[in-house]
């Protein structure tokens, strides 16, 4: 059996970043922290983590938070009457997702506003490009994630949510300047365009779909969707808005689409753990009935 | 004389983390790339990236890459004529940054389009916690940085930009369910509260402050400025919001402070490479002028 108060310590000095705050999380002294990591290490006879500012797991030791997650959802399921007896300082159990930052800046809350009103557990949401969250549920990193890949991961399973619906937009003044002409391929290699970090491919990829051709522009890379919609809105470059944040500015005039009607789809998964925890099963469902309702709609109009 | 064309090909794969994507953003072939990179670190005679997904660069990689940037640079304040004849398939000079989430979400972007209007020129920012902003400019990895030190890094020079103010706030109905015989350090242990992420200490700092105890709480994890408003909004948790963007809804009442009237106020500054670019000038005249206007305000009321 593994020793679950060192896989506790583990999980707290994982998820806080240091020995000394994983031990302030649990309450208990950073020695003790240290004893019990340690000890740990010398029985299963290899390093979990490495010291270091952060502290970063290694893989078997981010196999064992996510296991020691799983244990805690499965925890939260045993019968009421037992809980008081189970221990005294004990932490909510907490569900660690990876999110893009489209559906944290949209319709994620919601999920997550059903989930905890429903359960009264907690989230610890990790942001990560969507085409990328597959990745880190694979590593072990996460329960669950908002993913492109339909396919579930092994041990997974993968749930439609609907497509986000984006519109390649700029300011009007931007458009007049940029494209007077129209927009075509050479245009668009002189036309600042946006980009929320280099995983961000969504500007390529509707160039590739609308254009057929690669995109190579001078490029503003803001990882924040406040900002790469003010960016948009004071004309500095064009970028791929999520109808859903862009609907009002579209309609005002505000801004306006670079190629009107021509929409780029991102079909999302929700992607998840097979474990036979309620929880779980709440969460699903909290994600899906928001999807359904954000994205659902976005599909149609 | 360093290898400036080598070097543009270590920038471009370290900027879009491969080689292949990297080679895409210089319009030349995969293998000219590799080769060239190649050859610089041969004739350096020690490794510049460490090839993955993504690539990432060694200290010395990251070390020629900012000393790229910067030449790039001094190159645009070279006389408009000559830049004709430099090169045919030049990229626009991009000056890489880093900068706090809640800096970008709101008086930030009017700092970049003051600069982007002036200038012509882009940037890449890169988000980071303002306490950890410092740390990527040391590294090299940005020129310039929003910080919470006040001394400027060796080679940087640093100016005072005013104050984000924070308010402790959550729902009205949060605060009577949670805090019913007010806010004290017990009921404090038992409230959820927000936290963007594990380097995120202004919760706990404002308890530090307030209350003259340690935070230790149920905990729901965001890393988005939206999202963190949001679950603030739907009374999940409480949250250190700036009053930038909690202003409207204090007033209106959609949030309350959980102790009315105890501020938290993180000094910023703006810490910037020493170099005689004419375009790090205007950057920071834009910087400054953009903090003055909304910082300056916020620390009066």
């Amino acid at each position: 059996m593994l020793d679950y108060p060192a896989l506790a310590a583990l999980a707290a000095v994982i998820r806080e970043g240091s020995f000394e705050r994983g031990a302030q999380a649990l309450g208990v002294t950073p020695s003790a922290v240290s004893q019990r990591v340690r000890g740990l290490e010398e029985k299963l006879g290899t390093v979990l983590v490495q010291r270091g500012q952060p502290c970063v797991p290694t893989e078997l030791g981010r196999t064992l938070c996510s296991h020691f997650d799983q244990v805690r959802l499965l925890e939260a399921d045993l019968d009421p009457a037992l809980k008081p007896r189970l221990a005294g300082n004990e932490t909510t159990p907490t569900i660690r997702l990876a999110v893009n930052a489209d559906s944290l800046a949209t319709w994620f809350p919601d999920a997550v506003t059903r989930f905890v009103r429903a359960t009264g557990l907690l989230l610890d949401l990790t942001r990560e490009d969507e085409g990328h969250t597959a990745e880190r549920l694979r590593m072990g990193e996460v329960l669950g994630a908002v993913t492109t890949d339909p396919e579930p991961l092994p041990g997974c399973r993968a749930v439609a949510l609907g497509a986000l619906r984006y519109a390649a937009c700029a300011s009007r003044e931007f458009v007049e300047r940029h494209f007077p002409d129209g927009v075509d391929p050479a245009s668009l290699t002189k036309a600042p365009c946006l980009r929320f970090d280099h995983k961000d491919r969504l500007q390529a990829r509707w160039v590739r779909e609308t254009f057929d051709c690669e995109l190579q522009a001078p490029t503003l890379w803001v990882p924040s969707t406040h900002a790469f919609q003010d960016f948009a809105l004071a004309g500095l470059a064009w970028g791929m808005q999520p109808l859903l944040l862009a609907r009002d500015h579209l309609a005002a005039g505000r801004l306006v689409e670079l190629v009107p009607g021509s929409l780029l789809n991102v079909r999302l998964y929700w992607n998840v753990v097979r474990l036979h925890a309620s929880s779980l099963r709440v969460l699903t469902d909290a994600i899906q009935a928001a999807a359904r309702e954000a994205l659902g709609r976005g599909e149609k109009q």
